[in-house]
Formats: C-alpha cells, structure tokens, sequence
C-alpha cells in the first residue's frame, strides 16, 4: 500500500522517501532486505484485525500512520544530526538538509493522501475526514512533545512529571493514533473502545521511550549512531532526570559537569552510566 | 481566524508559530504593527468573496492555505540558511534549526486542522474532505518543485521548459491552491470554474517567481537578506538559465566561473547582473 502510493510518481523526490523504508539503497536500485519494520502501522493493523476490519481499508489507515513517523523520522536526524539511521546512511547524510527536510514535507503531505485513497474503497468522507483529523490532532501533539523535549536540554533540572509529558506526547501521540486508526478502519463508532485503545497505544508508546532511555545506557551490545546522537544532544532521559532530582549533591555536580561539556567522548557516556546507577535511576527507571 | 487557531493553545511553540506571522516578538510580546501581507490568504478570500462564499467559510479556507505557506518559509529558511525573513531575524536564527523543523511540521498539521474547524460552522464532511485533499496535493506538488528546485543547484545547465515547470510548482502549486480554495469555500461545483481559477492561480504563482528572479539583478534598492541567500545557494534564476543555455560561449564561461566559486561576494552579484544584461536575460525574464 505504502510502496505504490510512493512509487507512483517518476521524480527521485520518490527514491528518497522509499529509501526512508529501506525498500531501496541510495541509487534507486532495490534492496534485497525485507525492509525496516514498521511499529506504527504494524499496531494499526493488529487492532483493525482484533476488530475484524476489511483489510484494504486498515492497510490505508496504516499506511497514513507509518508514512507520518517516517517523515518525522527524516526530520529528526536532520535537527539531532544523526548520520545514521537503522544502519544506513540518514537521508539528510546523503541527499543534504535542504533536500531531507522536503523529503520529509512531502512525505507528511502523503500520508494523508493514503487516506484519501479509501474513497475509491467506497469509504464514506465523513470517515475519512475523521481520520484525517485523528492523525493531524497526533502530529500537532507529537511536534509538542517535540519542542519540550528539545526545550529540555536547556534546563538545568526537568521534574519527573514533566519529562513523563513530554514522551507521551513525543512517541505516544502517534502510537495512540495507530491503535486509534485501526479503530476507525474498523468502522466502529464506539467512543469507548476508540479512547481505551487509543489511550493503549499512547502508553505503549510511552514505555517505548523509556525503554529506550534505558537501553541508551545499559543496552546490550554497542550503543548505536542514533543513541549515540541522543546522547551528544543531551537529550533529559529518564535516569537523567531522576538522578538530578533524586540523587545525592555530589552525583548531581558529577553529572552537571559531564552536561556542561560541549562534546561527549565514548567514556563521559559510560561514567554517566555509573553514576545513574549509583543514584538509584537505573533501577526507578 | 489563523491567530485564534494558534493562540488557543498554551506552549511556548505556538509563540513561533505567531512570530513567523509577525503578530508577536521573540519573547511572545505583541507586535505593533500589522503583521506581514498573507498573499496566499488573500487570493483565497478574494476568490471566495468573488463567489459570494460565507465569510467566516472563506476564513477557514484561507487560514489553511496561509498557514500551509508560513510552515513552508520556514523550513525553506532553515534549508537555505537564510538568517532573516521579513526584515527580522528568522525562526531558525533564533530558536536553532531542531526547533524551526519542529514547529514547521507543527504548523503543516495546524493548516488541516483550520479545515476541520469547518465542522462547526456546518459544512459537510465530504466538503471538508474534498478541501484537505486539495491542499494536500498542493504540498505535494509544492515539495516536488523544491526537489527540483534543489537539484538544479547541482547541474550546470537547465532548460528553461524544465525551470518552467519547476518555478510553477514550487510558487504556483499553493497559489493555485488558495484560488481553488477560495471555490471550494463558496461551495461551488463547478469544474469549470474550479480548474480556471486554479489555473490561474498557479499562474500568478509563477508569474511571482520570475519578478523575484527579476528583483535579485536589477530590483530598486538593496537586495534583502533573502535574496542574497537565493544568490549565495545559487539558486538556477530564469535570467541565468537563459543566458546558460542561449548565451555567448564567453557569458557561459564567465557565469560558470562566479557559479563554481565557494562563495560569492557582493561584487560578484553586480559582474553577474551585467553578464545577464549583456546576454539578454533580462529582456527575455
């Protein structure tokens, strides 16, 4: 669904945003890969299924959503940096800011375009309005979460209900919204299930960033470009956060000190690990 | 309309988002004056005035279009490095790149919400639907000019059909937009009228693209800030365009020459400007 939405246009515009999905390497020529997975989309569909939707109308709902975290995705890196992005070369890396920040417009404007595709499905518009407008009120929310998390990293100190905010918004908002989706490709129009499933997929979103708050200092194996990036940013992770309310005087001078650095190095980031879980924030985390 | 839909929320973001209006300051203190013309806003309200459309409808319809435009300047600031907009430091400059990507993505979704608010003065989802999907056809041919825009940076020469075709996107797509919007918001259907109207619009779209290409060489005054960013990211201008392609072999070497420079100095924008005189691109612009 998302691929022939996307390659129905001949412009390399195109390439770039099938590139997003790893479906095609840097020139345009096919990967051999499966592709990259596709969480967003991948809840939408479960949750149209659980609620026996008709398939081509979930595939649409979960097409919008997934093209919607993609093309934040190519926003991100560009804003945080990343030169890499699930093992590839980000866009922005490879095609430029100028070209990766369009990318990304273009992509957002294609999302709904996926929607608009369910008239030919003999969708009702009055339905298809209505996702439109569930998936326009998750970005406006996503891009709040966003702007918090990115004012974050000017503030000395972020209270724990604050940052718990800030990540529901920043990658609950558009989980919420593909459970949500799923609801609506359903045709279902009880406001109870829509809210329960929708409030679901937000705090499934909301644990995903802790978790990978979490990883980004006790993962296993090697941390990777992307958390790499994350770090250098000074992102306010949870054990960060934790640490700088709850932690001892000396551990919050420690980590002040490490914070005030323009440039981390591979060992600031481990040191930084010992004294999260020195404080206790691994562990709260 | 556009201030009430921007103001009804209580983050700092919004506050961005006014500034790029010109309503407010930095620090979210109102402006003096009386904001910035909203070009796009206006066509729609003309149209929609034209075809007797409900004023507050016509509002809601132009609000979208407008906003959809201020979302595109500043990411095209950020892309570009443009340091001012409008005779005042842009969003970029002054929030970093992170936050200006970030709170365009917000205002590209608020546009669709401007539509939705239509629910409450009584038009007719289908109606509202078929809206949305204008204008999300219109982002999308809008970001397919900027690719193409972008890529022309790299090639040495253009032909003027592929500048055509690249300037009526990129400045006609929304123009065209706003005018067939302003239809839309009369709740005409009428194809005829629709399509003429668009056709105009994008028209004018591009007809505004070559004045500004004119204004860079041979405008009254000093060239602004935008324009010199124009000039320093060596955007392909009609007038150099032309003198590529239909120029002596001295004007092509020489323009070639001040193209391949790093960075061009003020001095270079004048030789150039003499250069296009001499080959007669400013008659044919």
């Amino acid at each position: 669904s998302i691929r022939t939405l996307l390659s129905g246009r001949d412009l390399p515009l195109y390439r770039i945003m099938l590139y997003q999905f790893g479906w095609v390497n840097e020139d345009g020529r096919e990967q051999t890969s499966n592709g990259l997975p596709l969480v967003h989309g991948e809840l939408c569909m479960e949750v149209a299924k659980a609620l026996s939707a008709r398939r081509e109308v979930a595939l649409s709902h979960a097409a919008a959503v997934e093209i919607s975290h993609k093309f934040w995705q190519v926003h991100v890196d560009v804003a945080d940096g990343n030169p890499d992005r699930n093992g590839r070369p980000s866009v922005w890396w490879t095609w430029g800011p100028a070209q990766a920040i369009n990318a990304g417009d273009g992509m957002h404007a294609m999302a709904r375009l996926a929607l608009f595709k369910l008239r030919d499905l003999g969708v009702h518009s009055e339905q298809i309005a209505a996702s439109v407008g569930v998936l326009d009120a998750a970005i406006v929310l996503l891009c709040e979460g966003e702007y918090l998390e990115i004012s974050f990293q000017e503030r000395p100190v972020v209270a724990i209900d604050n940052y718990l905010e800030m990540a529901e918004r920043r990658s609950g908002a558009l989980m919420g919204c593909a459970s949500r989706l799923g609801v609506s490709a359903a045709q279902l129009d009880d406001s109870i299930i829509g809210d329960g499933l929708q409030a679901f997929g937000s705090y499934l979103g909301l644990v995903r960033h802790i978790v990978d708050d979490y990883a980004l200092f006790w993962g296993l194996g090697e941390r990777d470009q992307t958390q790499q990036g994350r770090l250098q940013s000074k992102k306010k992770t949870l054990p960060v956060v934790h640490a700088l309310t709850h932690g001892g005087a000396t551990t919050k001078r420690r980590i002040g000190e490490i914070y005030m650095k323009r440039i981390l190095e591979p060992t600031d980031a481990d040191h930084l690990s010992e004294l999260l879980d020195e404080a206790g924030s691994r562990q709260f985390t």
